[in-house]
């Protein structure tokens, strides 16, 4: 990972650089926020020009650690209208790694309308003109392979991102070609579609730029990071089994499962769409269906899964947890068919399913379709993919959806819709979707496994300023979230098999400090973009609105919010 | 001005309260703004009940001065999110004074759907059921005077408020009983009507609570200051003639005139909109129009009128020039007689023509209706009487509408529309829009009367800086900004006439000291709100693209910019 590559779709130039010394220890989230910082005055406009579009594999990308090769976008966000990182599993990490590209900068825009997309393989990088523009991600993934062959890797939006839309994400494949590998939140995808970019197409085949530092020594060191993750009760079964999906039964117990528009934290059908059933389901109609999948090629953890309807035929994979929350219990709607159903269509328009599923649960809050009703649900879609006025509306997410239909009940932090952890039943996680600056982000620290009443108020903001620094030190290794319970306590271990990797030696404590750097960038950006601490809240309504049965209400001060970004 | 009126609406309380020492010296826009800042936490949701809507008349309300009664209405704007007030002739001003209401606090918010409006007399305040709620301002005002006669003002709001919209404003009625004094900026109308507050009655029979400290000084001062006003060329000869339309001739002549959604400055058809042409045709229809009207009782300016159709009726009065410039010149219409309809539409819906026009010129150019069409407009303006989805998006004015539409031409500052001047041919204007804490808006801080080359960017900030305070003044002593170009040179006689109603002595100096604070004040309130220096700007295709004819572009630079809020 030598280089970085520069594509200016302004003046259709494409340069490769040397990486500066500055960027030589950063990667995933720390790089692509530092090259923003560095390059994109924070106080543009996320759709025009002068934003751009950073991606990156973190440090380890490439490597056969397991879960280490998340893909990481970062840009200036349409929904935040701060910086934005939106990371994911898929193979377009491994494959830049492998092509040697540290960073991916996309600047300038197209001519308006004019669509293309990059080719890159070992001995050249080409933008070509990108005739499956306007066509959903997984017929436009289709002619993609047709023509390069299944040994490619792909990054790719959809119509959402095509027409701007701010709930558009931007996608990758797996291992199987499946584009359903979504770089989601932020609206990242609108900022690659307004510059005219469709596709990335990476054929890393004789591309062998990754070189271990010590390979044997790595080797070893991995084994044992593979058997903690494997005896973690986490990782090593639950996930495996179940997915993510099995966060329902938790979030559903101590109520703080979105519910109809966030207005309760338990759901009557919650054993409908839970990681039990969803494990029942799959293994009893066979076919297609699998539990236990993993998101990149060598992740041990397998935590993803493939759905199949009740003929064995393939819906969508994976399904994950924040979908279900977002899409069926925020919806009333308890039928992981119809959830499965409702996925792959925001996936094939390449939307962001909690920005959408928030979306939707505000519409129905306002009476333009009913809770429960996955049929309108899925006809409010189809106004997204024609591109009707109620479409573009619902297609720039919840915030814009909800002002125009005069909702008071907006799930939003920083404009951007909150994932499936109720901030009155996870306090924790309303600390950090108040003050990351990633808005409402439940990747950028979470708090959901601490051994602490959710409830109470008092501990939360320590909790919250303590994981975001390890989300980061995730993001910007390429690691998986999923790791860190497991891998989290042992920095030292992170350090040193980065150092066998790359042959940088840094300590578990130089990599938290750089995180918190990290970290400190982001909030320079978004300082310097408008944003201030005065943003650093929830909605009224979570302060206001008792959820049901609890009775609790995100009553975490203000004054401890606003500490959390302090320095 | 001895007490102040708080409605809660939450409780349906109403008290009366002593004028606090720290109220005593301040009026309007001054006043309102302090009674924010002191009550409302600035990070409060414009639409939700924690925001409060003030209503003053300014320090020389109900005197005989000329053109001193204006009313001032602020609350958090649901526009800009910062604080907002807007201001306007008419008569509930003078009513208040009578009344002795220095200011009219509306806090809290009736249940849902229930729609009250206020009443107030000599002897009572009370609440009651607001039968003509979902009526136009012209319907509802006729059912209350029919109700309590002729001698009654109203302060009321339309459809558009009752519903939410951003665009709405607030209106007050004439000497004539038209409900169309709009105190149109910053969607002050939807704060009111989401607090459930259609009307307020304001019958100020029989009180008397005016007592000049020198009436018979006053008298000879007032001689003084309405020869000023009539020996200066504006004010004495120009605006009583062609009334604010005069601003066009002068706007398309320096490239200033927005056209086709700020695409060029001149528009071929000016001489169609202009003030000579209104003229013409008001002076050769005869019947109902007028050219030289007071829009308040006693203004000597008197550069309101009324517009009546080829056959004597009347369409719409007053016809002003912001409406012209957004909904004539910048839809492409050059036609008196449609902007004169399509403004009567506005103002029955209860919206600002500004925020409205520049609405429908954002989605002219998206290509959602032809620019020139003046049909399509109404018929646009027909789906936000309707409430259809496409009329909600237009409702909530041009930043959403942009945003929807996917417009990069959306001529916003601080998320409010321009008025009727291009920044890039009044550069100092432009510097107020990106400045103000009020966000885009003309009336606080104009520099077009000043003698420089309005292109040039060097002496821009400085003149705005000036500028800013100047409104200030006007706006808190309840004083038309028309007569600072004849007055504002002669601080220390206002300040006297001042002491010679209100028995308070005060200088000029400490006039304009005053004005400094509450701008301090507002920029307080705007920081809390999380307002930064860093929004102090204008849209990119400001900067980026030149206005035709004169190759103008924004380019005063943002460091100059940030200076001007800087303490």
């Amino acid at each position: 990972m030598d280089k970085i590559i520069r594509v200016n779709l302004t003046a259709g130039t494409i340069t490769s650089e040397p990486v500066a010394e500055k960027y030589r220890q950063l990667g995933g989230r720390a790089l692509t926020s530092q090259i923003l910082l560095d390059e994109v005055d924070p106080g543009c406009e996320p759709l025009g020009k002068r934003n751009k579009l950073v991606f990156a594999p973190g440090l380890l990308g490439g490597s056969f650690l397991s879960s280490s090769s998340r893909i990481s976008a970062g840009g200036k966000s349409p929904l935040t209208g701060g910086i934005k990182e939106a990371n994911a599993g898929g193979t377009a990490a491994a494959a830049l790694s492998k092509l040697g590209i540290k960073a991916l900068i996309i600047e300038g825009e197209s001519e308006k309308g004019y669509n293309q997309y990059l080719y890159i393989d070992k001995e050249k990088i080409e933008l070509r003109p990108a005739e499956m523009a306007g066509l959903g991600v997984y017929r436009a993934a289709k002619l993609l392979y047709e023509r390069y062959g299944d040994k490619i890797s792909q990054i790719l939006i959809g119509p959402g991102g095509e027409r701007g839309y701010s709930a558009a994400g931007i996608t990758n494949t797996d291992a199987q070609g499946r584009p359903s590998r979504f770089m989601g939140r932020g609206g990242l995808g609108a900022v690659m579609g307004v510059k005219g970019l469709k596709a990335i197409v990476l054929d890393p085949t004789g591309a062998e730029a990754i070189n271990y530092h010590d390979r044997k020594a790595f080797q070893e060191l991995n084994k044992e990071l593979v058997k903690l993750l494997k005896d973690n009760p986490a990782t090593g079964e639950a996930y495996p089994k179940y997915g993510t999906a099995a966060m329902a039964t938790r979030t559903n117990a101590i109520n703080a499962l979105p519910t109809r528009n966030f207005s309760a934290g338990s759901f009557e059908c919650a054993n409908r769409i839970d990681g039990e059933y969803l494990y029942h389901l799959i293994t009893t109609r066979g076919g297609a269906g699998e539990t236990t999948h993993a998101c990149m090629p060598g992740c041990v953890i397998k935590c993803s899964n493939i759905y199949a309807a009740s003929d064995g035929k393939e819906v969508v994979a994976p399904l994950e947890y924040e979908t279900i929350g977002l899409m069926g219990s925020n919806l009333g709607i308890g039928n992981l068919d119809a959830i499965a159903r409702l996925n792959y269509i925001c996936n094939d328009l390449g939307l962001d399913t909690i920005e959408m599923g928030a979306t939707i649960g505000v519409a129905m809050d306002q009476g333009l379709i009913p809770f429960g009703d996955a049929e309108a649900a899925a006809d409010l879609l189809a106004e997204v993919a024609e591109d009707t006025i109620l479409g573009k509306v619902l297609g720039h997410g919840a915030l814009i959806t909800g002002r125009v239909l005069g909702s008071r009940r907006i799930p939003v932090a920083k404009g951007q819709a909150m994932p499936a952890y109720d901030p009155r039943g996870v306090k924790g996680l309303g600390v950090t979707y108040a003050t990351s600056p990633m808005g409402a982000d439940h990747t950028a620290g979470n708090t959901i496994r601490a051994e602490v009443d959710h409830t109470d108020p008092k501990p939360q903001p320590a909790l919250s300023k303590k994981a975001q620094p390890m989300s980061m030190i995730a993001d910007s290794m390429g690691l998986c979230l999923f790791v860190m319970p497991a891998l989290g306590a042992h920095l030292d271990k992170l350090a040193r098999i980065y150092e066998l990797y790359s042959g940088i030696k840094v300590s578990g404590e130089e990599l938290l400090k750089a995180a918190e750097n990290a970290l400190n960038v982001e909030r320079d950006f978004n300082r310097r973009a408008g944003l201030s601490p005065a943003q650093d809240r929830l909605p009224e309504f979570m302060t206001d609105e008792p959820l049901p049965v609890s009775g609790s209400v995100f009553d975490v001060p203000l004054e401890e919010l606003r500490k959390i970004n302090e320095e």
